[in-house]
């Protein structure tokens, strides 16, 4: 069987394991006050050139999206995303959970537009029931989205204007970041969205960690008795060091852009295979996520020695498949692939 | 330095991490559908004799209570706990920000006692104002207490007959089950807890995973879609596998029990060492946590080479410290204690 | 000045007022279970010809919504509703504050389309994601709609048949259902209503009272304990007796119907004059909300002596105005404006 | 009949009345804005002597418990409350519902003592484990309290500089506030409430209305964008005239004292009645509501003629009934209740 199913069907890297493995005797503070989330810490901000940031370690991505959401709303508040937004779409209800609407706009191949944010905004502002309406409060952005696009600086830059002009914190899922990060599409690095977003995350789930995200709040914003609210939705491991090792072994000797950059070249290579085969692409995404439109017959075929998501019917012979890489995709599959093919 | 500050300061025992390593490089399914969970599930299944019994896998001790418990009462319900129940004193109103209320009635040693449960629902339920009150859904346990005392079978029986009698369902934190379960003054089982129980969780974090806490509903009784909850909860994690794959670990050759039983060695050698210097014992704790009451001169002189918990403040000149034990406690340090004391 | 700007800018109808002062000295239970709360949910039920429903009184649409919804749902569950529902645009977020996403649809006219609804539950019962998404477990329809706009008896049956293939409820926000029964367009009447909803609310507010909605369980499926709901929703009113005593005159001597045709009448007249003097109208409104095309210096002009809403601009030169009646609305207002136009 | 059961079984006191009978026609703004909130507004602001102060007019006494709470609590706080205080006891579980804590503490014939409020927070502070708590963000009083009793000018100011020193805002529930001014043993007075308060509300229903509460926030200190939260908890009502114009009748020419004033003439009578005929009280109280001892059989008796709660058992011979008196209380009915005794 060839696996192109997700980036999170493997365990971990086995440099983020070994860490595990070499540091497990150790007698350490729990709750997050270890000696290795410390470090991660420290490589992060150095990571992010963002000296003053508070980097907080959650465990996956749905409880890092509803506790830092909920955290910096306001009652009254709700928070902008895409209509395939992670929070919108697949999180079953959990930003609702927490008394908070989502405030859907529409997407472009995954993407917030600026333009559209600051209309919806400015046409809030000069409603005048809104005060019988939900607030917006932040937008939401995934990057890579959901379809695997991506946002240019310029984009990003343009969503964070919007977001300040209005009053609005801008806070990036970063999921799938590191994938992002060595897209040859991406002219956007860490310290560039640590300058742009109010809060973001760097994904550990799937780009090589057992589990554990870093949300880092670049200006020292982190809100006010975080920790307790951390602990209020049952999201602080009481051994923290869980995901301080791990991410203490992603941000050393550039793990998490060896990573990344792994993944990019199995996707780019998938792509290239796709395109030299002759299927059209669906989108055509920079990043570890391709989605590739198929005739069913090959479909049905694929899916008795290849692990991928069907991902929407295209129309009646044809279905959007998507293949997915990561640190763990073996360049021998994708060889595989081409001969199946 | 000697270690007796709590049972999460190391990270897995050794076999659940040779687990985790031995497994890594396997592909299989996320979010909980992975062979290593079914194995899981199939052990405790039969670890309980519940051969219909669900298990799900969670994360940590505060996310399993407020998931559990928001999705078994309705809306107009609370949960009675005892006022030191870790539900009502540390979670930081992780409960009541699911919507409920926690009933807290007084503790005996952290015990809630039978009689006085059923004399609260007698009085609910004689009050004619009791549709403008909190209902009482659930009666919520934790065993060992947050004291480290143990509900007898007796106890137990009895909490269950006045839960069925008023409605209500039982259910166990069983945070530090193995530690519990190995006591000399247990004389309870996983299968007499199962038949007792509508709910309960055996505990990973504190008894030998890195994390993970596996909820047994013995009677095949999950909540209807708890899957969503969990997600919606923010607590399912994509590689599912991360706590599976511990948990098949800690119930193959017994590992589970052999960790509480060295835990229980190590504490009541620790016991012996305190009564035999002739300090006092603040609760006789027959489990991992002891709480040994030290005049304040002794407790400084200790803090040096010794890390422990400072319990609370008995008098002017005394204090309670709690000691600790778990599956990573070197017996040599607990003679270097004995030198020290 | 003339006032078409809402229907509720007045007390009450004389006659509902009369009825409080009549009653006011009656010494009656409290928190509903005074006898004019009793006679006006006798009354309610012989209107509806359901005489096993449950009527419950709350006093404003939005806690009547957010109650009726959170206490019918479960926790894994949202609500449909059309994107221009009121719960979805107007409600400041009540629906999510109690934990429950509202699943927004297109409308039309303001009204959700039963085959777009099956066909949104198809997909979603299709989607094997589905666990990690908000289950769809009811849909609100306001009747009339935001935009005056009516559900035929057939449109409705088609809902309520779709709600029961998908195992969902099916609720009506009737805040202006009195001017919705009173339409000559409309073929739906209470007992019908009764039949095909598994909730509804007759609305008090803007139809004659100073507050208050009777909420209908048609088939006495009221949830469990719903007085506590309600108390917990800060919806129990220590003098209940204020609305009971409203919906009692309001359903004596058919005068809700009345309230609801003279309105019907006046908005008629409304219509016919705006279409008379060339306006044109935005939406055919078959209700007391009439939504007119005016040019911009028609609108400035009219603005110094009648009072009515902005709703829309719809291009550079005009703008789309409501004039809305009630029973306080004087023929001779119309008369007046007819001169003025 | 005789009725002393509580003070909100009969309509509104005839002039409240007289002046929604007056105003009823004309046409005003809605949600509040209308000519009538702001007279009673700035009636209430003369009253308090606070000039700043925000006024906000909400429908029901759990209503503006939880709206205010909730508007002012950061997530990660909770309200500190007597146990027998209203929020905790009787209002099922409303405070909890917005997704925080209620912290009990020992009451004092229904009072909070300002020592042990402020022991309870220098523990909290001292307390390493803190983080994992409820932070305690207000604290609630009634006043007068469930038990009808008094907190004078010197408990109160205690009180405010406890909370002052610990960060949190002292909230006064004032449902019954009217009995309390005009008790003899009352030393407060609204302006002193309202220097000592961060928030308090001056109750209708229960002092002449028919349902309403004037929130006063006495520095301005509104939380921002206050009307949403209120839209959002459905406490906003459309006719916002409706308690408006009762607050408008209730603050003209001293009414709401002079109702206050009866009802205390009124308990005093029936207090000196019971104490003339040897019957004990079980607390004295200074307020509308009389607290009396009375032998089962006496008990017996009187409910034939007599309408008044049955509080608690005392002993098996005797019971605590409650006796509550109002501006609706007849003179002539306590001089029957004399005969009868």
């Amino acid at each position: 069987m060839l696996f192109f199913e997700s980036d999170y069907t493997e365990g971990a890297h086995p440099a983020v394991l070994a860490h595990l493995n070499e540091t497990n005797l150790v007698t350490v503070k729990s709750y997050g006050a270890d000696i290795y989330s410390a470090s991660a810490a420290d490589k992060i901000r150095a990571a992010c050139e963002a000296p003053q940031a508070d980097v907080v370690f959650l465990t996956g991505g749905t409880q890092t999206n509803l506790t830092v959401i909920s955290a910096m709303l306001r009652p009254y508040e709700g928070v902008i995303a895409a209509e395939t937004g992670h929070i919108n779409a697949h999180e079953a209800g959990a930003i609702e959970y927490t008394g908070h609407k989502v405030l859907s706009l529409p997407e472009h191949e995954g993407k917030l537009d600026a333009a559209e944010v600051a209309a919806y905004c400015r046409g809030f502002y000069a409603d005048e029931t809104r005060e019988h309406m939900v607030f917006p409060g932040m937008v939401y952005i995934s990057h890579p989205t959901e379809y695997g696009t991506l946002y240019s600086e310029a984009e990003l830059a343009a969503l964070s204007a919007v977001c300040h002009e209005f009053g609005m914190s801008l806070f990036m899922d970063g999921a799938r970041l590191g994938y992002g990060l060595m897209s040859e599409q991406s002219d956007l690095s860490l310290p560039r969205i640590a300058a742009l977003c109010d809060v973001f995350y760097i994904g550990g789930t799937k780009v090589g960690t057992l589990c554990g995200e870093a949300v880092v709040f670049p200006r020292g914003n982190k809100p006010l008795h975080f920790l307790t609210t951390v602990k209020q939705h049952g999201a602080l491991l009481a051994k923290g060091r869980v995901v301080g090792v791990q991410f203490d072994a992603l941000f050393t000797d550039g793990l998490y852009f060896r990573i990344g950059r792994h993944a990019i070249e199995m996707a780019n290579a998938l792509k290239a295979l796709f395109l030299r085969k002759g299927y059209e692409l669906f989108i055509d995404s920079p990043t570890n996520q391709q989605f590739v439109v198929l005739p069913n017959e090959v479909l049905a075929r694929l899916k008795k020695d290849v692990a991928f998501s069907v991902w929407q019917p295209l129309d009646e012979q044809r279905t959007v498949a998507r293949f997915v890489t990561s640190w763990a995709t073996d360049p021998a599959a994708v060889a595989q692939l081409a001969e199946l093919l």
